[in-house]
C-alpha cells in the first residue's frame, strides 16, 4: 500500500499554497537538487566524456538512461519491459509515432483525431501531412463522433486519453479495438494519464503511446518525453526521425542508417543528461507507488472536490464526467467569469488554471495533495465565488507563488 | 581582448588532466551548479507554473529563453539578432532545416551532402526521404567532388563546416554561392564550428545553420541544439515539425496551426528549462569572448601542437589540413595503432579521442587550454608513442578521469 502522507513529504511545496496544477507542471522533488548537483559535479565535472559510459544511476552510463528510465515509466503505463524510451519533447514523439504509422499503412491517407485532443498534437499531424506533400489529410471530429469516423480510410487514429480541458477519459481498449477492426493503427497520448491513472497500454492494445514527464510525473519544466511501441511493431517500425542514437551501432559511424533493436530506434539525438537527472529523482518516488492505490486515492479526492464544490458553489457547472471510468485525475468547472475567478483564487493560494473559454481546471495528485487540502481548497473557492473577490483590485493580478 | 587565463579559471578541470576533448563534450563551468540550483529551488520549486512567465534570467520568463539565449549564440556565429532559437537536439534541427528546404524547393528531389558529414546528419536525411515516400533521394559525394555535384537537380546542400574526423574546414561562402547559383538551398551544420571559429553565417549566405551546444559551447551533456534561419526565409519557411511553441499564439489553443514570426516557428515543444540553466552559465563566459581573438588563440595552439608532434612523433601522419583557412580547432593524426595509443594517452591524463579507422583526434579550446597544456600534451604523447605504453597492461584500459 502506498503511503501518500510519506510521498507528500518528498516534495517542496511553497508555504500556504494548495497546488492543484500538478497536471501542468509537477512540483520539485526535494531530492532532485542534490541528485542534479551530483550529476553536474561528480559526473559531468569529474568524468567528462567518460560519463557516457560510467555516469548515471548505478554507474551504468548516461547512454543507457533513456531505456533504463523508460522502464520505470513503462511500469506506470502498463508497458512490457524494454518497450519505452525517453527523449525529445512530446510533440517530437507524436510526430515519430504518426510518421511510422503512415509508413506502416501506406495505402491509407487519413490521420483521424478529435477536437478534444491537444491542439499541439493536431499541429504536428498538420506538419507531417505538409511534409509528405501528398494527398494525406488530418481529419478531426468531435469526441462523440469518433466511432462513426473510424473507417477503412483511416491510417492512424491519434487520441489523447484524457481531455486537457474537461478531464473526459476515452475508452482506450474499445476505441483501439474498433480501429484495429478497421485496419488502423492507434497512438495514445498519455500526457494527462501517465502518473494520473492506472493505464494499461499493453492490455488496451495500443500500437504507440507517447507522453510527457513534467506534469503528473514531476520531472521538471521541459523534462523529456517518452514513447512506447508495442512489441508487435517494435522491430518493424520504420523511424522517420532516424537519428544516430537510434542506429543499430551509433559509434560505428556508418554512412547509412540501420535501425536499432525495438524501441531504441525511436531514440534520435544525444540524451538530455541533466534533464534526466531531475526526472530520475522524481521516478524514485514513483517506484514506491502502486498505481491501483493511486487511482483509488485520486478518485476519492476528485469525488470529494466535486461534491464539496457542487454543494457550496452552485454558480459553477461541472464539465468533467461524473462516472469514474470516464474521467482522469482533474476536475473542471465551467464559469463565465472563470478567468477572473481563477486569478483571485490563485491570489488566495489555491493554484489551478484556466482554459478558454470558461474552464476552471483543477488537477488532483495524490502524491502531494490530500483530503485536508481539498477541504481548504473548497472553502477558499467558496469564499472567492460568494464574495466575488475578483472585483477587488488586490485580487485582479495573478499572485506570485513564492 | 579576451583574457584566456581568466576564462580557464572559470571551468572545473579534473586535477592532472589535459582535456583535448572539448570538441566532444565541453567541461563544467564552475558557475553552472549554482545557477542550476537557483533555477531548481527558487524557480521550479517556489514559482511552480508561474516560472514560465517570471523565471529565468532577469525574471523574463522561462518561455522566452530559447530566443534570448539564441541571440547569445547568434553573436558567436555571425547571425543577425533574432534569428537563432534553441531547442531539441541537433538531429531534430537538421530534419527541420532539410524538410523546410525541400518544401521551399518543391520541383527538386535531391539532398546533396558529402562523406565528411556527420553520419547522423545523413541518417536524418535518409529518414526524411523515407517519410516523404516520393522520388526524393540523398546523394553523398566525396568532399572534393562537391563543386561538380552541385547541379540544378539539387534541392538542398547539407554540409558540416568542419569534418569531425579530420578537422578539414569547408569554404562556407564559396560553396553557398555555388549552390545559390544553381538554385539550391544550403544548410550548414556548425557542431564543430560554433565556439571554435569566427563563423559568419550571415556574410557566408547560409540559408539555415544548425549546431549543438555541448561541444565547444560547454552547455553540458545533451544540452539543447540551435537553429538559424536566414532573414531571407524566416517569415516564409514552412515548418515540418509544427509544434505548439512555434505557433503564432501557442496559448490560444487554436485547432489549426499558424506559424509564429520568423525563426520562432522552428520551436517545437516545451523548452528544456533545466538544460537551459546550465547552458546559460556557459554562455555567460562566451559573452566575454571576442571571436577573432579566440580564432587567433586556437590557431596558435593548433600550430604549436602540429609542429611539436611532427618534430617528435614521426610515426604519426597529420590528417588535418595545414592551411589555417582550411581547418577548424582540432588536430587529427593518423596512426595504425591509434586506438590503443589513445587509450594509453588517456591513462596518462591527456584526453583526446579516436575515430575509426585510425584517427587520433585532439580538440583545442582556448577558453581552458593554454600553451603549457599543449607542451605537456606533446611531451606525454611522445612518451606514449616512443615507449609503446599501450603494450603495458596498466595502460590498456581507458583510465578513469576522476
Amino acid at each position: 500500500m502506498t503511503d501518500f502522507a510519506a510521498t507528500k513529504a518528498l516534495f517542496h511545496l511553497p508555504e500556504g499554497v494548495i497546488y492543484l496544477d500538478g497536471n501542468s507542471l509537477g512540483p520539485l522533488p526535494r531530492s532532485a537538487p542534490d541528485r542534479m548537483a551530483q550529476v553536474m559535479t561528480r559526473e559531468w565535472g569529474d568524468m567528462l566524456i567518460t560519463g557516457w559510459n560510467r555516469g548515471g544511476r548505478d554507474s551504468a552510463g548516461w547512454m543507457g538512461q533513456p531505456m533504463a528510465m523508460g522502464d520505470k515509466i513503462g511500469r506506470l503505463i502498463g508497458a512490457e519491459p524494454g518497450h519505452v524510451v525517453l527523449g525529445d519533447t512530446l510533440s517530437v514523439k507524436v510526430y515519430q509515432a504518426l510518421a511510422s504509422s503512415l509508413m506502416m499503412n501506406p495505402g491509407r491517407k487519413v490521420i483521424l483525431s478529435d477536437t478534444g485532443n491537444f491542439p499541439s498534437d493536431l499541429y504536428m499531424a498538420e506538419g507531417l501531412v505538409a511534409t509528405r506533400g501528398q494527398d494525406h489529410s488530418l481529419r478531426t471530429v468531435a469526441p462523440e463522433d469518433l466511432a462513426d469516423a473510424i473507417t477503412d480510410e483511416v491510417a492512424v487514429l491519434m487520441l489523447t486519453e484524457v481531455d486537457y480541458r474537461t478531464g473526459r477519459r476515452h475508452d482506450m481498449a474499445a476505441l483501439t479495438a474498433l480501429a484495429h477492426q478497421n485496419g488502423a493503427y492507434v497512438i495514445w497520448d498519455l500526457a494527462h494519464s501517465a502518473g494520473a491513472l492506472s493505464v494499461d497500454v499493453s492490455g488496451g492494445g495500443a500500437d504507440f503511446a507517447v507522453g510527457c514527464t513534467y506534469k503528473y510525473l514531476n520531472g521538471g519544466p521541459g523534462a523529456p518525453a517518452f514513447i512506447y511501441v508495442s512489441p508487435r511493431h517494435a522491430d518493424r517500425t520504420p523511424p522517420a526521425l532516424s537519428g544516430w542514437l537510434g542506429h543499430a551501432s551509433p559509434f560505428a559511424f556508418d554512412l547509412s542508417y540501420r535501425p536499432g533493436a525495438g524501441v531504441e530506434r525511436m531514440r534520435v539525438g544525444t540524451p538530455p543528461v541533466l534533464a534526466l537527472a531531475a526526472l530520475d529523482a522524481a521516478l524514485d518516488i514513483w517506484d514506491t507507488v502502486d498505481m491501483q492505490a493511486l487511482r483509488a486515492a485520486s478518485l476519492r479526492l476528485t469525488d470529494q472536490f466535486i461534491a464539496g464544490v457542487e454543494s457550496s458553489c452552485p454558480m459553477l457547472t461541472l464539465a468533467t464526467p461524473r462516472e469514474h471510468n470516464q474521467r482522469g485525475s482533474q476536475v473542471s468547472f465551467r464559469f463565465a467569469e472563470g478567468y477572473a475567478a481563477m486569478q483571485a483564487l490563485i491570489a488566495r493560494g489555491v493554484i489551478g488554471d484556466f482554459r478558454a473559454p470558461d474552464i476552471m481546471r483543477f488537477g488532483f495528485t495524490p502524491l502531494f495533495i490530500d483530503q485536508s487540502d481539498v477541504d481548504r481548497a473548497i472553502a477558499i473557492l467558496t469564499d472567492v465565488l460568494h464574495n466575488r473577490l475578483w472585483d477587488r483590485p488586490e485580487y485582479r493580478n495573478r499572485a506570485k507563488v513564492t
